[in-house]
Formats: structure tokens, sequence, C-alpha cells
């Protein structure tokens, strides 16, 4: 889990235009790049910023030590000058960004990063794999856990995804309102709370279902979580509480008509008098899924390939900016604001942006208002950026509960619809508005 | 990228499932396990194998060190004799599988993995992370590069997904076909070439754009590859040829209707006499717009987003079952096929298999065979899996480049409409076959 260095996530033309930077004198003017989307997903409400919490590590991890600069020689990617500017690579600039768990909308800066273009440029590829990735993953688990309500969902991906990905996603997921996870290694790594119940291969390998339920309640005690769909539902159900007796924890279904399946299945328990075992429902269960399950006795969801490739949107669309530079190197140059042209699309508003949510009279969020200038006096209250790091050093490194509860209360201050499922426009439009400094 | 171990890449419940095993003593029964897919993505014509070397290298490191044991313990994911059991894992049995880059249809037995239960069982979570993952990846790059034919396919998609899946894609997507990677990761990973060619961020740090042209040029050379697309595409090719002179290595085109500004980009180079600089297209491409492409004047496709996304389909369906385990602990233990047989779907077929695939008197592959027991005599020279590992050591590792020209012969030798793009079929029906042991 220690990756040594972050500077290799990087796109190589990032440092072929260091090296040009440098050679044309160009390389220290101050820079300012925003992180933004142009748009969302087809159909989504709102985004949700993850991966803040993330990107921070990465920067403070990012330098180039001998093996990698060792490559970056034989290999021939840049010459020696820039070589030596990257021997001593420390990012020493400020980055502000909505915080972790706070929603976005397209337009919405969700970070800035600010300091020499030669410093800043080399950060937008880790920059963006980290909050694309994560930000996708937080979105549909925001959904999910909408379409849950109270009950808990536990994430059960990693098979579904890279190995490295699955500890992200899980970060994501419990940011977007998960409760546990599978995952070892996120409880290792982010002290996610982890759970496990049982495998088929696990009835299998025993000569009868009821060897299996017996070896399992025997050694893990009878709140464990017994599968019943290996063979017969109704069998194995009867076999659990036989073996575990009333007092079994829960009992998991994987396949089949889950909705009827668990009125079957609860209607059994409650026979059999185990009134407070527990049913957990998986099998490639989405926001859609869950939320059709809502009237049927389940008591918690395990949610596992929808959730690691983010409900049909594996990645957002975030993109790494240039909005402002320096009219020359010097430190008091002038800031001109900047932005891609060309009539083939994609284009972009110049200057470093300030943003803020303005509610109604009730405190609902009635729209996302971003600009260039000055700051209205009645949004004074109402931005949404806060430093991240300041000369270099993170400044605002938070434990992920806190993030999970920001995201939760971001939602919560949005319009109702932004938690229908169907698709649709943004929940709040976006509004530029450009005041001149000292109007 | 030192990933000191892989033993946490595992999802909780293999760690009970042994602890309740190894008290019931039916842990080191001899058991089975097979990886493979129900069914290909929706549409989707074949599937491609790819991450088995890495796989190979995931059980290799897959062993728990001090720091994850005291993790397991301070959890209590597991009591204190299973944990001495695992201080001393190592994987001592035999794995199987399709070579990477082979392609696969449903129900090929892509891996079989083989020992106890114990050893075998603790490995499900980080071989389907990683077959799930870089087998979706290579599955796309192989449609593009059907696609893109003779032309380069570069890799660029770092940016899009997350900072260490980014380099299993670069993986991947070099085995399915691309050529190079914008990836740094994965050059020093992996050694795949890497290339890069500019931002539009540089342009809009000059002053000029011909002032970024020239510092491009002057400190890469005049075959560099310029964005031409910043402001005003005409003026910027007649910019570029008159900086880098007609020797100009490449222009790149990141916006706009690629097919028009292709051709228009091509004519005026042409008539600036730099008849021999490239043309290389980005842009949210996938394999349809690459084939939309071919009558254009394109030399090179750059493909982000889409690639490493899989295209619609960012992971595959791969389980790990257990197809047959030991009555009993002993070593000459008879094995039984053992399957899942409840009536809600996800049932398989019990056994160890063999896969061959049926050749016509042309030479074209003409069915994927699947069979338990002997294998026929007429196919026992088309049989498909190999050893990967035996006794616990590897004996299958190889260069990538092998891996590559194997899939694009393993895809040149299925019926043409392998290739077509159009959703459809599997181009291979799968046939189960049983031929008593001994008949």
């Amino acid at each position: 889990m220690n990756v040594p260095s972050t500077a290799l996530f990087t796109d190589q033309y990032e440092l072929t235009m260091l090296q040009a930077a440098l050679k044309a004198g160009t390389a220290e003017r101050h820079s300012v790049f925003e992180v933004f989307t142009r748009r969302l997903p087809h159909g989504r409400r709102y985004g949700v910023v993850a991966g803040t919490g993330r990107v921070l590590d990465a920067v403070e991890n990012f330098r180039f030590d001998e093996g990698l600069l060792r490559f970056l020689r034989e290999k021939a990617v840049v010459d020696e000058e820039t070589l030596d500017w990257l021997a001593g690579y420390r990012f020493s600039g400020d980055v502000w960004g909505y915080p972790e768990g706070e929603v976005y909308f397209p337009g919405s800066p969700v970070m800035r990063v600010e300091g020499s273009f030669a410093e800043c440029v080399l950060l937008e590829t880790v920059i963006l794999s980290i909050l694309n990735h994560d930000s996708a993953i937080a979105a549909a688990a925001s959904r999910m856990s909408s379409a849950a309500g109270d009950r808990p969902l536990i994430e059960m991906g990693a098979r579904r995804t890279h190995e490295l990905a699955a500890v992200a996603a899980s970060r994501a997921a419990y940011i977007g309102g998960f409760s546990s996870t599978s995952d070892l290694a996120a409880g290792f790594r982010y002290n996610i709370p982890t759970v496990g119940t049982s495998a088929h291969a696990f009835t299998l390998l025993h000569d009868t279902e009821r060897d299996a339920f017996r070896a399992q309640v025997d050694s893990l005690g009878a709140g464990t979580t017994l599968l019943v769909d290996t063979y017969d539902v109704t069998e194995a159900v009867r076999a659990a509480v036989e073996v575990a007796g009333p007092g079994l924890g829960a009992v998991r279904i994987d396949s089949g008509d889950l909705l009827l399946v668990a009125h079957r299945v609860r209607q059994q328990l409650d026979e059999l008098g185990a009134r407070d075992t527990k049913i957990v429902v998986t099998s490639d269960l989405d926001e859609y899924a869950i939320a059709s399950l809502a009237a049927a006795p389940v008591d918690a969801y395990g949610v596992g390939t929808q959730l690691v490739t983010g409900s049909g949107h594996p990645t957002c669309s975030m993109v790494y900016k240039l909005v402002a530079r320096a009219e020359s190197a010097g430190p008091e140059a002038p800031l001109v604001p900047v932005a891609k042209k060309s009539t083939g699309g994609k284009t972009s508003i110049g200057g470093r942006k300030w943003a803020a949510r303005r509610r109604d009279a009730d405190g609902v969020a009635e729209a996302e208002v971003i600009g260039t200038g000055e700051v209205p006096p009645e949004l004074a209250d109402r931005q949404l950026t806060v430093p991240l790091v300041r000369g270099g050093e993170v400044v605002a490194r938070e434990p992920l509960d806190v993030v999970r509860d920001r995201h939760a209360a971001a939602r919560a201050g949005l319009p109702l619809s932004a938690t229908q499922l169907s698709r649709g426009e943004p929940v709040l439009p976006t509004e530029y508005v450009h005041l001149p400094s000292g109007s």
C-alpha cells in the first residue's frame, strides 16, 4: 500500500512541456489551474467531490527519486537540465477546493492549483486520476444510499475492479453513505468497518449444507450470516435456524427474485421464531434494484459491480485547465485570464473563479453561482472553496467520518428532486457572474 | 509501485471461511476452483484474457506480514489459530489457465486453481480483481485495434481512472494491440513505449501560439507533435510549419469534427510542403469513432476515457467457483464434482474442465469445446490451458510482447465476423461434452 512516490502517475507530456517552458523562460510564470466538469454524466442530478484527501497525499508524495530519474534519463524523456529541476521538486504552491463530500455541478471549480506553471502542470494527471475515479464512485454510492434510506449498504465490489481502485472505491462509497466494506485493504488503510458473510464454495466444500452451517456457527457463533441459496432456500433456512437457533444473526440471499424470496424467507424465519434474524440481499444490485426492494423485508444490501463501476458512469469528465497566468516570470507580474477558444467546442471561461451556493428563504439551495472578480456581498458567507494546501503544506486533512457527514448534509441541503433516481437535469442551475474588481 | 503484499486485497469472508473450515477439519480438502464467465458483455463477440502475468505476481506476493496480522488481530477478524496459519501462508498448489492474450467465450475455464481449500479460497478476490479489470480493458483495446487497422493507437487514459488501475490499463491496452502509452508509470513498470504531445495549457502559458510552438520546437526539435486547436486551426497549422519547417513531426487535433478537420489539415500541410507531417487525433474516441475515421487522413489515434472504462463494459463478470473437492482431507481422497444448484439462476457445471478450440478444414476456429472427463483424441492437440504455477512456483512468466503477439494471432484465428463492431452473439459457440474417464 505504500506507494513510494506518485510522480510517475503522470502523462509524459507534462514533463516535456516543463522542459520546453524551462528553456523558453516561461516555466516560472505564476499560473492558476482549475479542475471542473463541463457537464454531469447523462441524467445525473448532482456530482459528489471525492478523492480530495487522496489528492493531498499524492501532492505530498510527488517527488522524483533516483529510480525514477534514472528511468527518465535512460528513456531520454527529458534533458539533463529538466532532470536536475525534477530532482529538487516539491510542490510549494497553494491548493483550494470544494471540501471533500460536497456536491458539485457543471462548471463548479472543485479544485484550484496555484503556483509556477512548472510546479502545477506536473500535478495534472494524478489529480485528475484520483478525482475522476473517486468522484464517480461516490456519486453512485450517494444515489444508492438515497435509495436505501436507513438500511445499511455493504460495499462488496473488490473483485470487480482493479485491486487498488477497489480500496479507493471503498473509501468513496463510505463517503457516499455506505456503512461498511468487505475489502480488508480498505479497513487497513482507511479504517472503514469491514464485514463478511460466506460464499457458496464454503457450503460446497462440506458433505452437506447442514455440515457447512454447523462448521460456520461453531467457529463464528450464532451471530454469523449464513448463505442460504446454494441448493433449496426453504430447506436451507430451516437448517440454518435448527443449527444456529433463533438467535441466528442473518441469512444472505444472492440469487433469484429477491423481492419474492425475501418475503418468503422473512415469513419462514418468523414462523421459526427467528424474528430478529436479519436478511441481507446481494446479486448485481444498483440504485434502482435497491429502490425496488424498499417495501421488501430486507435489512441490508451488499453492492458490488454497480458500485465500483459508478453505476453506468465509471469516470467523471473533470479537466484541469489553465485559467490564468502571469504576464512574465516576475513575482509581481499581473495575471492574465486565458482560455481555449477554438470553434470545435471544449471552450472554457478564463480567470480565477469563486463559487457560492445561493439558498432560498427556507435554506434550500437554488443555484450554483460561479464568478470571476469580486464576490457579491450577499454571497460572501456562501462560498464553497476552502484552503487545502498553503505554500506546499497540507492544511486540511480530516477524518473520513467528517467527510461522510458533510456529504449527507450537502445532499440534504439540495432540493428534494436531487434524490430522484430518474434521469433529469442537474438539480441546481449554474449561474456565471462577473463583477469587476473594485466595483 | 512496490506493493509489499497482496494479501489484504481480499474480502473478509475468505478469512472467516478459512477459520470455520480449519475448525471443522475441512480446510485441507483438496479443491479445484475455476474462473469463468457465464456470458460476455452484451453484444461482444469474444473476450480477451488479460492480467494473467499480474495474477502470478499477486500469488507470489500473497503473504501475511506482521502489520497485516496485527490489523487482523486488532479488528478480531479471525481467531489466533487462524492467524498462526496465515503467518505461514505460501501458496503451494497449482494454477492452470488460458495463456494471457488468448480469447475466451462463455464458460471458458480461463484459470484453474488447485490445492487445499484453505490455500485456494484466499486467492479468490485478488485473482478476480485483476482478471476482471484487465480483461475488460484488453477487450476494448482489441476492438479498437481491429478498427484502427495498421494505424497506431496511443493509450492516454490515465487521468480518467484510478492512478494504479491506469498502469494496469496501459498494460492491457498494449496486449490488445495498442502501440504506446502516455503513462510514465506504465513505461517504468512494464517497459511499454511512452509518448507525449502537448496540452492547451502550454499554448495558453505563452503570449502567442507562435511563441508556444517556437518554445516547443526549440526544446524538443522539429520532430515534436504540436497541438493546433487552441485558437484557429488553419492559422495554427500555418504557424506550426513556419516555426518547425516542413520536417514537423506531427500535429494533434483534439476537438471539432475530426473527419472534416483532418481532411482540411492534411490538404493544408501538403500545400505547405509538410507532406510527411503526421496527423494525430484525440477527443473521446472509441472503436466506432476510430472506424468512422478509416477513410480520413489520420496517422495515429490517441484514446483515453473509452479505453480505460472498457468502452461501456468496465468489468467482466468472471467468477471463481469451487467445481470439485476431495471427500476428505487425506492426500488420496477421491474428488467429488460440486456445483450450486438453487433454482434462482447462477448455476454452474461441476467437475474439473478441459477446453479446446475446434477448427474447421481451413484452420478457422469453429467452436469452444469444454468438457469434463477424458479429452477426445481429435482435440488433444487443440487444448487451451497451460500450466502457470506448479507446486507454488511460477512456471510461465513471459514478456509482454509475446502476449501481445499471441492475442493478435488468436484473434486472427477466429471467424472474420469476430471483428465486426456491431452487437452480436459470441463468434464461437460453446459446446459442453462429457466423456467418462476410461471410456
